[in-house]
């Protein structure tokens, strides 16, 4: 987190994150995660989360890739109603590019998750239900475990921490830690959230299922307006490898259960937080990830240009696995930026490794190949020269572990 | 070479093309490469390549990368006379971002050149001089290396085979193989080349030094129409990993020696062929490969979109590593290509890998799974199902070696 998000944050938000709690932090859910048999090697893989109202206020962002998979074309178009009632997960499968099939199987979970809600005493209709799924594209998901699972996952819905750490547990893949957050607010309101995704981490939207949930008295466009704002900083400066999954879910539900209404201001300064700290996570989770890497460009023309910049140092392969190495090979991130089309002045760039210069106006700084960097976390600050505008990007290095896991996934 | 290319070249290009020979396959060229003690490692690390003339056409193309290296600046600059006599390249050491006393070393470089070369004979300035440095980004050269070098090289030029050969062995980096081509034209004439290039290899060219020479008669403005055309479909094409750097040049000189005239289409033909077998060579030398890689896109509604799709599909590291590990994961293309900034449609898309389909209209197709990618060469077709247009982009693998290389090269 920059300091001055940090700060705009501590300003509204007079609360305490933990990150032991999560979709279940915020009072009106229920969460479960249960191993259904839809990953070959077994483990939790089917999670839902279930919102008890007495709102079901809704909202929701989205990959945009432009091969979606079905659970994204269906949750896309349930949420038009900016209502929801339970939100469904499954590892072990993307259903995505599975075509018409492959949709009326999500349509399908969700009839048979409502009407498992439904027997349960709450009702509720497949309208209500979004579904994410997660995991190797291409291949139909075990209609058959998934079935089975909807029906049992409903009987172990709980509250409390349980409930949405096992959630957390189950929409897993190459992730080795659950990640979750939650937010306290004094005046009596939480938001709680849950993420998954270390490969395919990406711009516009750090690929990743997330829900987040809150005990907050919110309208479905005050929603959308915190999800947007909270995403755009957060998840979508989060940028692993460049990639853009087709599976992108990020989700925010409202139970009003608490009682209390917050401002806009408020609970923008609430989901951000919870979305700042489950990017973090995802970060320092990634795949093949040995140091989690934090780029600021300073001096550009204007915010874009910054943010543009900061992410083409940040997917730059030779950048990447210098610092694999720990090594301050400075020319590198000047060679990425100069491809970036931002405006800048080659005379007076400057760069900076964990806050030393090593280069100032374009040049190499005294020391600058003996900069130490075999810290875990590294800074890059890369000065335009050009402007007063800022932007920052998380990423991670390119490893061998990156190579190893990426080249034997679906195989 | 694409089969249309392979037409194009074989109409107006009745010659054979080797590879056993170089710039000096042309006549009025002759050429050296010595160890000047530039490399810390030693080895050959100084090339000259000098026109006997009686023409001293030339021109140019250059990195786009808005961080320029010295040798840069000062090259673009000479060719806006449309001639050189000379031109004199280094390994170990790239001569960027080294401010204005790393330029007044380029311009030491070219005066003390033109001053060798006229002291044996050939009376040179300066300004007929261009200089091409490659190597590690950031670090002054060593200018007694240089100066003592300079006039040794002139004392080695040699035509025939083995001057060329000698002056591709010493614009070596991180290359395995010195690379070179050449043509002999039927009706007497010829075009010979050389390139250097392993990492760094990208877009706006692939990152690389290169000289061509011909005895062709031909005027500065037909040889920069030449060799724009064969770059933007030869080097601009080749995109290992997305990176440019700043040293960018290739280089076409023309002595007129052969006393023929060619025109404009036998001409361009003959250059393409030169340049597309030398990317050919880059492309089976970079850094890290491990598999050859054709990515091919059809069905697209203009070239540019074509173009674009196939880079961003060459540029995605989940599809490279998948190819490392010969992984038929066809989903990872479709992911890929759905975040390009084209048109297309999900549901007519198709992919191909080694000409079996994978996924078609959308949809994994039997046996996708199942596709041997285990040897080197491997086709990657994809086809947007929008339109008619078509373009290729070669590349490689991420593999093990390629993080290897690149985690420990400066340090």
């Amino acid at each position: 987190m920059t300091e001055d998000l940090a700060d705009d944050i501590a300003e509204v938000m007079p609360g305490v994150l933990l990150r032991t709690q999560g979709v279940t932090a915020a009072a009106g859910f229920r969460a479960a995660g249960i191993a259904a048999g839809i990953k070959a090697r077994g483990g939790p893989d089917l999670a839902l989360v279930v919102n008890e109202g007495p709102d079901l206020s809704a909202a929701g962002v989205f990959t945009t890739n432009k091969i979606k998979a079905a659970p994204v074309l269906w949750s896309q178009q349930v949420l038009t109603t900016g209502k929801l009632r339970a939100v469904v997960l499954n590892s072990g499968g993307a259903n995505a590019c599975t075509g018409a099939p492959g949709f009326q199987d999500t349509h399908r979970t969700a009839e048979e998750l409502a009407a498992a809600l439904s027997n349960w005493g709450t009702n509720t209709g497949a309208i209500e239900v979004a579904v994410c799924s997660t995991g190797l594209i291409g291949d139909r998901l075990p209609m058959d475990k998934i079935s089975a699972g909807v029906a049992e996952v409903v009987h172990e819905l709980a509250g409390g921490i349980s409930g949405g750490t096992d959630a957390a547990h189950a929409i897993m893949t190459t992730d080795t830690v659950p990640k979750q957050a939650a937010i306290h607010h004094s005046r009596g309101w939480n938001v709680g959230g849950m993420a998954k995704g270390a490969g395919m981490l990406a711009p516009a939207l750090a690929t990743m299922l997330c829900v987040i949930t809150t005990d907050v008295v919110a309208t479905a466009e005050q929603l959308d307006a915190a999800l947007r704002a909270a995403t755009s900083l957060s998840f979508d400066r989060l940028d692993v490898d460049g990639a853009t999954s087709t599976n992108d879910t990020v989700l925010l539900l409202a139970s009003g259960a608490s009682g209390v209404t917050a401002t806009q201001k408020e609970l923008d300064g609430a989901v951000l937080a919870v979305c700042d700290d489950l990017a973090d996570q995802l970060m320092a989770d990634a795949e093949g990830v040995t140091k989690r890497i934090r780029i600021t460009v300073t001096g550009a023309a204007n915010e874009g240009d910054a943010l543009t910049a900061a992410r083409t140092i940040a997917r730059d392969s030779l950048v990447k696995t210098a610092l694999f190495g720990s090594d301050p090979n400075w020319g590198r991130v000047l060679a990425a930026v100069g491809i970036a089309p931002v405006a800048l002045d080659p005379d007076r760039i400057s760069v900076l490794f964990d806050g030393q210069a090593v280069c100032v106006d374009g040049v190499g700084a005294p020391g600058a190949r003996e900069v130490d960097l075999s810290g875990i976390d590294i800074t890059v600050d890369v000065d335009l020269g050009v402007g007063g505008a800022t932007a920052s990007i998380r990423t991670t290095d390119l490893s061998h572990a990156y190579v190893e896991e990426n080249s034997a996934y679906s195989s």
